[in-house]
């Protein structure tokens, strides 16, 4: 756990938000984690397009995106390194479903320490569990990062401090994600990565990597994975904006090795790593 | 939408939450809904009841019920007619999925204004619109009534006014529940209720009423249901500790009488209908 540091509400530095906001009652709104480093939030044009696609599909609408950028830069000016939490709810609402006409959203902006991992997390791998929570399918929340996020609490309940991350299937037993990551197979020196119309985040180091991977000569497959494949695959990793890219050394009692491929891409991938300050 | 006469944080009257609450955060917690009438709040324990099940689902401790229930009580004194909403989180944890060791849990109490609703809802029935959005499948979060419910907001959006509920299957096709309450179905003279081991909240109204059902003559059934049973059925209602009873005129198009049956139950599930405050 990270502990907050500032928290801004709708721009004012404050620490509370009215106990009626939707975003408490429902977990009605989406968020962002984001790294900063030297000053910058990393990818911020990436978070805020996914930002808004979140939005959207919630219908969530009168949210200015400019002003949020500008904000978020703001925070981030002056740190070395820290990360940065942003919440978008539909705003205050008192008790029912339905959506109040003329709700304003509400923006809550955290400025957290950053998040030290050892450096033999990205050397030797982590070691993750097989989580027996299944994940509920839904496409119309799947891939964004909305508040509904109990299943990945209970899951994360599952171990304390042996396992570095846990992997959830869904209910059908499709391999999705990890808790608070994405994962990624190696097979025959290709990528595979789980679809994720039905159930899953869609994240930004996985966005960027899908996209990168042919620049670096890298085959990557978006697909449905089984158990089958994690045990058939010669390597796998999680990815996040926070953790960068874990190579993963064992998955549920599976024992992989850190292939060339996945070795390449953490330099790539993990955030301020090339500057020496995770070595 | 009731809006927000009074709310207690804590047991303070003060409106508003810590922006790092895990209930915001992550929807991490659990609610009630209760209807007070002439200064008492209807069916405390079986409210009480069910918001342990959930806090224990969930893994949530130290939260003084005894304290609760006193202070529930009296922030209904005085009040004819209106509404408590009670949540309860695990408390502050700022980022990061894992519970915090020393988390201590936020209760949030509101009372309300008492939603009216027309006296032909009870008489003639309501109309229903079978909802497009499916419940996807978690028998870890099935039952409880907790905070994560983006579902039934983006149900909700299906329709404005001309309807006064929705009905829900899961990913599976199978009949859950109503957007904000549970169903019934009439089949010759038994009442059908899904079961709701997979997806769905156990509400208040539908457990008083599978209780009940024996002593007042009325055989019912707790099993999986489809839309082929909806369209088979002589009857249909819905129910919630707010609205107690809804007969069905209308659902998906298919047109329902309401049968003798259904007639009955009205005036003993609807909160206050018995002394003719709904007339």
């Amino acid at each position: 756990m990270t502990s907050a540091t500032e928290v801004w509400v709708n721009g004012r530095l404050e620490p509370a938000v009215p106990a009626i906001d939707r975003g408490l009652a429902y977990g009605d709104g989406v968020f962002e984690t984001l790294a900063v480093l030297d000053g910058e939030p990393l990818d911020l044009d990436l978070h805020l397009a996914r930002l808004k696609r979140g939005l959207d599909r919630l219908g969530i609408g009168n949210v200015p995106l400019a002003s949020l950028r500008a904000e978020l830069c703001s925070r981030a000016a002056g740190h070395a390194r820290a990360a940065l939490k942003l919440i978008v709810t539909r705003g205050a609402g008192s008790r029912g479903y339905r959506v109040p006409a003329a709700a304003q959203p509400t923006r809550i902006v955290m400025l957290l320490d950053w998040p030290e991992y050892p450096s033999h997390y990205y050397e030797d791998g982590i070691s993750a569990v097989v989580c027996r929570l299944r994940l509920g399918l839904n496409p119309a929340l799947a891939g964004i990062k909305h508040l509904n996020r109990l299943e990945q609490v209970l899951a994360r309940r599952e171990w304390n401090d042996e396992h570095q991350e846990g992997l959830l299937m869904d209910s059908e037993g499709c391999v999705i994600e990890g808790v608070m990551s994405n994962v990624f197979l190696v097979r025959d020196k290709t990528l595979l990565t789980p679809d994720l119309a039905r159930a899953g985040v869609e994240g930004i180091v996985r966005e960027k990597l899908l996209a990168r991977a042919p620049q670096l000569g890298i085959d990557v497959r978006v697909q449905a994975l089984r158990m089958e494949d994690v045990s058939q695959a010669q390597g796998a990793f999680f990815c996040n904006s926070l953790i960068g890219l874990w190579p993963v050394r064992s998955l549920g009692g599976i024992r992989y090795p850190v292939p060339p491929l996945v070795r390449r891409l953490v330099p790539e991938f993990v955030p301020g790593l090339a500057a020496g300050r995770n070595s």
